[in-house]
């Protein structure tokens, strides 16, 4: 067991506090590492505060970790101290299903899948901890290699927003020759916005906040569309063949559907607490289809990670000191964040 | 013109009537049809009663012709009296369009597409009259060849329920090593299991009502679900690859998503007028999606008719007079039809 000092939540009416907790001893697959940087996510306010109903308390929340290898054990072979890592939503799974097996162990078919925080380890009893603390264990075949040139704090959010854009991207071969709508432009938008251009999709931003049309093109996208303005909508109906949707508060499906090419594929990756709800004429007329995306796979985020190498593409962040974590929390529920907020680790300390 | 002799609604209250009505005269590119046997399709009930708030009056329902060539125009090589040929929901279209070009008439981009009735032909004036009627003049382009081996009143349900079955099947390349769940046995769904069965799907029906266990067996599926049994629901979750829905009544699509493997699609062939209301999660568990269909375009319904002629399938049908026709709307309402009523034109001459 090792002693760790992280930020936490001990009730759905709670702020984060500082709280000391135990991290496993280092089993023979285990990796230690030192946290560098956490990056806030979305959901890990919706759990703090218990919003899907699923919250167990004390939550250590964080699973957009980057830091440095301090340790391996005896069976790890891929990791050594010294060397980057990253951890995103999952540290476990069965390992035996047709999920695990094919690279999908968020699906895991035993229901197996153990989350980063706010879950239980694979013996059904020990609860996982994220990544607002100081240093975590997780075993190797769950862990990430990052590029030494990339900007370390910006690639925290590659490790949830990251592989939750790119991963819908890759499944349907968005690049070249498509026009990709994005809705909303945040924390996941901004990752989408970055991963169609660098593919060579042709991008277009829609959202409620004309202010975002400058940073939208900043970003790589070549058109913007304010959804308040019905002449824009309207010069963009039937125009695209996919739509990354972003957004998780409640927002009209049947006119983003309008917006698609027939057979285009509207794809959340937002989750909204309230259900999606379509006209059937809306699908129908054009052989529409609505789908979700949920992260991505072990490997295929190891391949966004090499892609992002390869491309220079981190997340844009703005850095904070763990005791302004709560203020953060309040900025990211007003949208005022450019486009991720990424915890400091070392001021955990303090 | 031509006079022609027809069962019509003349409001949103009325039952079905005899009606004498013009057709327009014989074009260069027309052929004149004796029409046979038309199918009655929930769809006719749908817009003879006013429900999609889109209908108009006078109108002669019915999209699911069979007949006889009796005349062609002096532009059509296709054709020859004498010669079987089909019509089904379309008549015309823009034909210059992305998607008239590449065969989706029925998504002319131009919103052009004429229907068989309930519709203004290219001018934009002329009302469009269905089958249910003994003779009608239809572009060569839109008419369909039909092999003289079929029994041709189960040829009539091909021309729409065949078609809005069969697409999403192609569409997705449904068969040998798919699991595909039919959800509702009817019109469109004992069509759907003919074809899943016949491309070497493993099919498995889905239906409230147990009593239909053994017809779906005998159609061609392999299993069948009574859905108000839980521990035949729980037996096949995350089981499917595909499922087409028929069913056009509010019903619980969080429960079918639950059905299907991780990346399966839902496929909504009937028409709710309810919105289709998901939550978001039974989408991103698995990265499943939700689409729609709607029938297919001209080429790709010869294809199917072809399909069926290569493999002997027609749907099963009860032939009626045109007097029993306002009787046969009601006993659709309560799904007492194995599986489609046909009605023999000839018996509107009476």
């Amino acid at each position: 067991m090792s002693q760790a000092r992280g930020y936490a939540v001990h009730n759905d009416k709670d702020t984060l506090k500082p709280w000391n907790f135990e991290r496993r001893a280092l089993g023979k697959d285990d990796v230690s590492l030192e946290i560098k940087y956490c990056g806030i996510c979305h959901s890990d306010i919706h759990q703090a505060r218990g919003e899907w109903g699923n919250s167990m308390y004390p939550m250590v929340p964080g699973h957009e970790i980057v830091g440095v290898v301090t340790a391996v054990g005896s069976g790890v072979s891929t990791f050594k101290p010294g060397m980057l890592a990253g951890i995103g939503c999952m540290v476990d799974s069965c390992g035996h299903c047709d999920s695990c097996r094919s690279g999908h162990e968020q699906f895991c078919r035993d229901g197996k899948t153990v989350y980063t925080y706010n879950s239980y380890e694979l013996d059904g009893k020990t609860l996982t901890f994220g990544g607002y603390s100081d240093h975590i264990v997780c075993k190797a075949s769950f862990l990430l290699h990052i590029d030494e040139r990339l900007y370390l704090p910006g690639v925290a959010p590659l490790l949830c927003a990251g592989i939750t854009t790119y991963s819908p991207i890759r499944r349907y071969g968005i690049g070249k020759g498509h026009k990709l709508a994005v809705v909303g432009l945040g924390g996941l938008g901004h990752m989408a916005v970055k991963f169609g251009a660098a593919l060579g999709a042709e991008v277009t931003v829609l959202s409620t906040s004309a202010s975002k049309r400058e940073d939208a093109l900043r970003l790589g996208a070549s058109g913007f569309v304010h959804t308040s303005n019905k002449s824009e909508t309207k010069a963009v109906a039937g125009s695209f063949d996919f739509t990354i949707d972003t957004v998780s508060a409640p927002h009209p499906y049947d006119a983003y559907l309008r917006m698609l090419k027939p057979g285009g594929i509207h794809i959340c990756v937002g989750i909204p607490t309230e259900p999606i709800a379509v006209n059937s004429f809306s699908l129908l007329d054009g052989n529409k289809s609505i789908t979700a995306s949920s992260i991505g796979g072990i490997a295929e985020t190891q391949e966004m990670l090499d892609f992002c190498a390869a491309n220079g593409i981190t997340s844009d962040v703005e850095v904070i000191s763990a005791s302004d974590v709560n203020a953060a929390y309040e900025r990211v529920l007003r949208s005022d964040v450019k486009y991720r907020f990424v915890i400091d680790c070392k001021t955990l300390a303090g």
